[in-house]
């Protein structure tokens, strides 16, 4: 009976990798992980599926065209296009639970049905921490923000980025004090700078209606460069009558003054005028990171301070500050620009033990002990060439490889082979844990 | 401006954990990966939603019922509803980069629109491995599959467990030599002996057709007892004339024989020809694990042997074996029996950092330092009473507060109290860094 074959594939969009890829990626997940809870963040998890109504209570155009939203008996049911309505939601329904400021982190999948091009993803995973406050929240937040951003892309064993951060504040009451308008829409074209460049920056403010003398103090005013230092000396020799401008100075001055508190040095750091962040829920601080060899990739870690989190589902005031790293997207322009290298591990395993003759019984004692020892390690159960034993290794990636034949069981000695160097040296299984506990 | 407020809430059927019950879950989940890795299983991630082409290739009325589907433009999509699928499909569509055999593990959530039920769940994550062999798989893998079994759930803290294997071809290959037509829906019915009781499985059968004496035989069959080698020997006494339930036997006898070798005790192992798993893709070992204190669970780790997984994708042959840990319901079971404790930790954080006076800068040099050493910290930023700091370190779990006043900074040497025995000792940092590693 010849079966009906359904040709395998995923759908566009959706990133799957192969083993090695894969254990590069979780090596990554991993690193983020820990760093955040170093940080004493604590972990959240979501359910993936949510009630429409929940996760568009704030509803936008962009996201209400790409959500995934279907029904299922009675329910209107929508996948979480992001890891903060959740969390907003979350806080929100479990707030006499929770203690504040409530510390989290989420590393998960979200799901945007956008339309598919190179580097983008609509199932890519976010790792997102947020420190949540109740009332109130020290702007001293904000600057450990800065630290674990830097601390995780260190961990992640980058050197050479920037962090760079600005202030809503300072944008929005500097657009006031020139009497703007629609401060939102000047915002927008603001943000796209570095994207579109000056002229077309200068022609959408035109057509925004903002006339050419304030259009060229918003050029100036971004243009301002320097260290941070001399960018808060010309902001704060700026005469605005704007009160949100002065309490933006003053939060970007505080945050700043933390950096080297927290350990953060000067060359992985910016103040940029320019960065302004598209969502429009961040009211303060707000951040890009930047690997400065690669800007083409775009920030690789962003986020900002908000007021009010969970506005749409509560009452409360809950004034939050947080980032997300795009670990799909990240992962993947780090590929394309060959900055993974060619890891040959396509497995945990550190061990591999083969078994000769009548060895298995004894194969798989040593294997128990192994693992007992913290050491992954795999039997090779398949009969077959010593060849193709140690090929499946080789394949893999496995790092050691013990033969383990009958002279091995009467001496007690067994020889460790490096499948790297192809060294080869006699050793107790004592000898052998050390051995492989020191590589790895 | 009063703001519409959405009354925060989640979906019938849907888990969501506070942060100490995360904390627990998400303990249980790393001790299985850890030791599903220290076995040489490697991670895969596929993604959540796939075409319903593939998912739906071997449709069944359950699934079929069960299942999240929807339409995204002209894609017709589904949530996967298992791991096992996905597996088939990877390995058949990434067949000539994969070195076999392929031995994987997938720990992620899948998605079932039951009718909501305590202990139900429409979302849940599934642990699973799986070895997949190209043309053949010997049987010692399904020997040591019984190890991971065994493994996994001690490292979870479990003693008082019975891993119980049955052969799908003992039970078929019997059923063959009474004669018996529809054997499938035998080994339905004789499935749900530990649910319905012998006489409503005699009612079954009866009703399937199957005569008087030869439900009495099966009944028979099914009702032999005894440990493994005592339930082998009434096996071998048995004259069946059934090829199958000859090849069967020899594979129960050769996986019951590596039981020692591979570290398992015989009082967690028990051979029981009443399991035969309801899933109709096994063809060989069946696997079921019971909580003997708690059989009303059920099995919380089941698995088989299948000869063919992934015929719906491809022509090649690639048998395997693998289990899966349903988690979220094993948790969800064990929370409601009490078995998980009254865990008060609600943070990764182990030391909490008070700064006093002017002592901040100097605080966040501590915490910096304390990360570096692996000790996962929080500096408390809000101003405000001695008191209201520490017990926000009492309501998190965390386990030691250190204050950081002037005194402190002058002398080097901080008082490090332990927040559950209200012990203060004046230590110095590296003092301070020995004493909570060496608790951790």
């Amino acid at each position: 009976m010849k079966k009906n074959i359904t040709t395998p594939s995923i759908l566009p969009g959706f990133m799957e990798l192969l083993p090695p890829d894969q254990m590069l990626f979780n090596k990554m997940l991993d690193t983020i992980k820990s760093t955040y809870e170093k940080f004493g963040f604590i972990p959240l998890d979501t359910p993936v599926i949510e009630k429409s109504e929940i996760l568009l209570a704030k509803s936008g155009g962009e996201t209400e065209k790409q959500i995934y939203r279907f029904n299922k008996g009675d329910n209107d049911l929508s996948l979480r296009f992001d890891l903060t309505v959740p969390l907003a939601r979350y806080v929100a329904q479990h707030y006499n639970d929770l203690t504040f400021p409530f510390r989290r982190y989420h590393i998960g999948k979200v799901y945007r049905g956008e339309r598919p091009q190179k580097g983008r993803f609509r199932e890519f995973y976010q790792c997102d921490i947020d420190i949540v406050g109740n009332e109130k929240l020290s702007v001293i937040n904000d600057a450990e923000i800065l630290s674990v951003i830097y601390s995780t892309f260190k961990a992640l064993g980058f050197d050479d980025f920037t962090i760079r951060i600005n202030n809503r504040k300072v944008l929005n009451g500097f657009f006031e004090s020139l009497g703007i308008e629609d401060k939102a829409e000047v915002l927008r074209i603001v943000d796209k700078l570095e994207k579109i460049g000056v002229d077309k920056v200068r022609e959408e403010l035109a057509a925004a209606g903002v006339d050419g003398d304030k259009a060229e103090r918003i050029l100036e005013f971004i243009s301002i460069k320097g260290n941070y230092a001399e960018v808060l000396n010309r902001l704060k020799e700026m005469q605005t009558d704007s009160s949100m401008f002065a309490e933006g100075l003053d939060e970007l001055e505080k945050v700043c003054g933390y950096i080297s508190s927290f350990g953060i040095p000067e060359s992985n750091f910016a103040l940029d005028l320019t960065i302004a962040r598209g969502l429009d829920y961040y009211t303060g601080t707000i951040y890009e990171t930047i690997l400065n060899q690669y800007p083409g990739i775009g920030s690789v870690c962003s986020g900002g301070r908000y007021d009010n989190l969970a506005e749409n589902y509560t009452d409360k005031k809950l004034p939050g500050v947080g980032i997300s790293i795009g670990l799909t997207r990240l992962f993947y322009q780090l590929r394309e620009a060959g900055l993974l290298g060619a890891s040959k591990k396509a497995t945990p395993t550190d061990l591999l033990v083969i078994p000769m003759q009548d060895t298995m019984n004894h194969a798989l004692d040593i294997a128990t002990k192994m693992r007992g020892a913290g050491i992954a390690t795999e039997v090779y159960f398949n009969e077959g060439k010593m060849g193709k034993k140690f090929s499946y290794a080789d394949k893999l990636g496995i790092p050691y490889v013990v033969v383990v034949g009958e002279d091995e069981v009467s001496s007690g000695k067994y020889k460790l082979k490096n499948m790297s160097s192809g060294e080869e040296v006699a050793l107790s299984l004592d000898e052998v844990i050390a051995r492989i506990k020191e590589s790895l």
